[in-house]
């Protein structure tokens, strides 16, 4: 057994490390079929070197940024205050400078600009007739049950049927809320239109690469600040007009500024960093998410109230805000070679290769005239099993394959 | 060398476009060998297609979705202000509705609900004496070090030690703060539980995929807006009721209301792009993050403080907020077809392909029992060098081989 | 014909169940070229086990964490009121705790910490003369074009041109604005370095690998709430100072404290899920974004508005505030064992393997002093059309053939 054992392990290192095996190939002289497998490994290999490899940036790890950005808006806005019925004050102007529509006034890659308003000023709790808007007529105490919240979610049924203060005529229910109620006795504000769209927006964008330790930032040593950004002539300026914006959106403007709206403003970083790091600018683009005149939902707004105290009674400005919600998207697929990849990309197209093969052993074995000689040359018979398999089923020079042996072909390269 | 280089050059050429080479095959008739051998492949070019192509999507490239969304929770709720011994108001009941509990009323994906709030009006800063919760006893000035911060980082000691304005037989620290302490004299107010789990809330959600350029929103022409989302039944309802959330949370449901809570929403957009794209609705997932039982800092809460001036004099209304928190989680991998992807995917497993011979190879040379014949079929030696090795090792018949050539199988294949 | 298809059947079946085919292998006794064959494959079966697999994780999948995270920053600071020519309150001390300089209360990610107010009191809409600071020095009032807006954007020009308030003899453009501008007559607070270095910030973070269906914290049963982060001595400490964050800044800290600045805080989840994901903790790490030295519009400040009516006329505490702001990044390629990343490193680099052979068949064929006898023995020409290709270029030996043949090894090999 020892001696076996040494035998094994001699021949095994004989094998392989004194002898070399390569494959037995047979030549056939053909020009067409050259040609053609020629060109398949051309077309083969230009597609992973050019399209995978160079096209795709088959040879990049590709990563998106992560990006913090400080937001300023600036400008001014003339103001007026609306006088419908349910708006109380005659119409009059004001202004807003920025505290007044930037409003919350510090967000993470999101700003709001406030363009209408619909302000109402000392509620307090207690009950009071609901407003005419809200439609809750009745004719009897029972057609407003007591303690159920109105269908607006403003306040509870009270239980009482009584007289509307707007028009003494009408009998609506009694509701326990913070009175008055805001359809009731408010104040709307609308800004100006054309002042809006005259204000700019100040982008000034940190963005990291985690996986290449790179941070870049759109605004450099070399920002001119009196600039306005324009997708042509100056698609690198960190400073944005509203209107400019807007612009873009193809939508209602009007509808948009009336009841609100969400854009998105997509900053796309798309960097190759084995080039010219230090040149890659985003690029800006803009989507309406929300437009002022979709059917469903329209706009955007929020609530806000701010609370006062007078008395020990609570008392609060609840301010309806409509208004432009901008979120500042970060994007980008920015690449950096990488060995892996390449070696994916290289290793998988080298695996491709074995088509051209097939497709010219398959012109050879069943379409060539000479298929016959190509097979003889080819192929060749080893018979290990005499006794058990029909030995006329395969004569050993294979001379009467007929097309059926297609998968011999696979059997080679597979 | 002209000549030379004509004639390499001309030789070149034939070779490469007039010459066909394919490898010279060695056939066995072996039935069980054979059906090995296919089976194998069946089972590579069967996990290929169907476990890496077709169920793990490897002909498609995937990306996480960007969005954002317009958020509205519309509820209202009875409160009730506590009477005990911190809380000063005698009991009595109050109403929040959605300006009162959202606040912040803007974010980000995300949304506060507020359940309980302690309210301290009228704080200034000035001198006063600690609440007895503080624990700050002493018995002697040199207690109190002057200018230390206290341990709650709510003022510093002023250095006297004085008797507690709430049970005067008590001597503390006196503090510069602002003063009354929020432990001292505050106001409860605790939203009920049961309004607040009739709360609903609509989410809008508008998706990005950048890289297929495809934008999607969970809220369409046909949506249904007197629905409410239920998993089975309603899955693709925007309009939430908080209570069944809360629901499948399995947590201690009245210390999450009491103490808040951190709840993540997780919006699931998995969307095949090549088939459907416009039936992909999103799925919600909710999971608690934080439960207002936790072992280590339970609940979430915070301090906001709002300030008013009478007689040029700060004051303001400082109030602790607990509530839910949600925050909404827009995720998914949204795959459409890719030529690199499928490529890569199958270029890999063509080279899996091999797997096959190395095992019939294995099973011929070494298992079966006539692998002599078979060796002899297949090798043959080509000795170059017949002077400087040992002749007699590597007869030209190759009939003496020994388990030992494991290895020659390799040097086939790879 | 049917019996031509059955043949057909009965060949295919035959051919695909009961044959096995394998390449002639051609076996060449040599130390040395064996050697470098071995030595190849080696290289590339370690590069694809050891690098690929191992050291760049081939075998994994990865993804990114998706995180939410809980903030509460503590620390009370002592403050002092300026008392400069704009700021008109003689100076005098002040104190803020958290919910003084921590606003807005309430943020995704991301907190503020203030460290320096200008507040201006009892702003209200009327004209006003302009302040000294905006240097609109006038002569006549046809240098104040009427309803223009200021260049800085916080009013409209009345067309007036009137005495400056703080120095009669100068004379500047009245304007129409929120008044008095903050420019003329405001507090300025300025909190003090040393007690906002003492702050401490817990950060309490839940992240989540949707792909893998785990969530992990930072915060476990044993966190131990008495520690202070370090990043050599105590890592996975929850609290963190701010002055040690500064301290790893290397940037000019009274002027970030003095003009705020933007601050990364990035939480870097880098865990194997195949192994010990218990053990897994973020490491964290400071990036400043924005210092308060920048040569491009320096620190980081923004204007907030506080509202209040006194007989039916708005007016507001207007407060601009400088501060230092964090963001919380949370980042990371957690992976976990991915079958379908480890079939394709492993395939794409069994691709590889085929170099071996191709160097190794060079050697042989162009180097090797026997080229010619190796050639002879892995050669064999198969001569399908001998009345077409001149007989003479292919004879059946091949002994005649020059470098010209390179391609013959490709040929073999894809």
């Amino acid at each position: 057994m020892p001696l076996s054992i040494k035998k094994f392990l001699t021949n095994c290192a004989t094998d392989t490390f004194l002898t070399y095996s390569t494959v037995k190939v047979v030549q056939v002289p053909n020009t067409c079929v050259a040609s053609v497998y020629r060109v398949i490994q051309c077309v083969i290999i230009a597609y992973i070197a050019f399209y995978i490899v160079w096209y795709k940036k088959g040879y990049q790890q590709f990563q998106e940024p992560r990006g913090t950005s400080i937001i300023k808006v600036k400008g001014i806005t003339k103001v007026t205050g609306n006088n419908s019925i349910q708006f109380t004050k005659p119409s009059s102007s004001y202004l807003w400078d920025t505290p007044e529509y930037q409003i919350p006034p510090l967000e993470n890659n999101a700003f709001f600009i406030a363009t209408r308003q619909i302000v109402t000023h000392n509620q307090t709790q207690r009950n009071c007739d609901s407003a005419m808007d809200d439609k809750l007529f009745c004719t009897h105490d029972s057609n407003c049950t007591q303690d159920q919240p109105t269908p607006n979610t403003f306040g509870y049924y009270t239980g009482n049927c009584v007289s509307s203060s707007t028009n003494s005529s009408v009998k609506v229910c009694e509701i326990n809320a913070w009175c008055p109620e805001e359809l009731t006795r408010s104040v709307e504000y609308v800004a100006n239109a054309n002042d809006i769209q005259d204000f700019t927006v100040y982008l000034k964008t940190m963005v990291t690469f985690t996986l290449f330790d790179i941070n870049m930032r759109n605004v450099r040593d070399d920002t001119n600040f009196s600039c306005r950004y324009d997708k042509h002539s100056n698609p690198r300026c960190p400073i944005l007009r509203i209107g400019d914006i807007l612009n873009t959106l193809n939508t209602n403007k009007s509808a948009l500024l009336r009841e609100g709206g969400l854009i998105e403003i997509r900053q796309d970083w798309t960097c190759n960093f084995d080039f010219d790091a230090d040149k890659c600018y985003p690029t800006l683009a803009f989507s309406l998410l929300q437009s002022g005149d979709d059917k469903q939902s329209p706009g955007v707004n929020y609530r806000s109230a701010q609370k006062y105290r007078v008395d020990d009674e609570d008392y609060r400005i609840l301010s309806k805000i409509y208004g432009l919600r901008f979120v500042l998207a970060i994007t980008g697929k920015s690449g950096q070679f990488d060995i892996v990849n390449l070696f994916v990309a290289i290793g998988s197209g080298i695996g491709f290769m074995v088509i051209a093969d097939i497709v010219c052993d398959a012109i050879f074995m069943y379409i060539h005239r000479s298929r016959k000689k190509y097979r003889e040359g080819k192929f060749k018979t080893c018979n290990i099993k005499l006794s058990k398999i029909d030995h006329a089923k395969y004569p050993t020079s294979r001379t009467s394959l007929s097309e059926g042996d297609e998968t011999s072909i696979y059997k080679i390269h597979f």
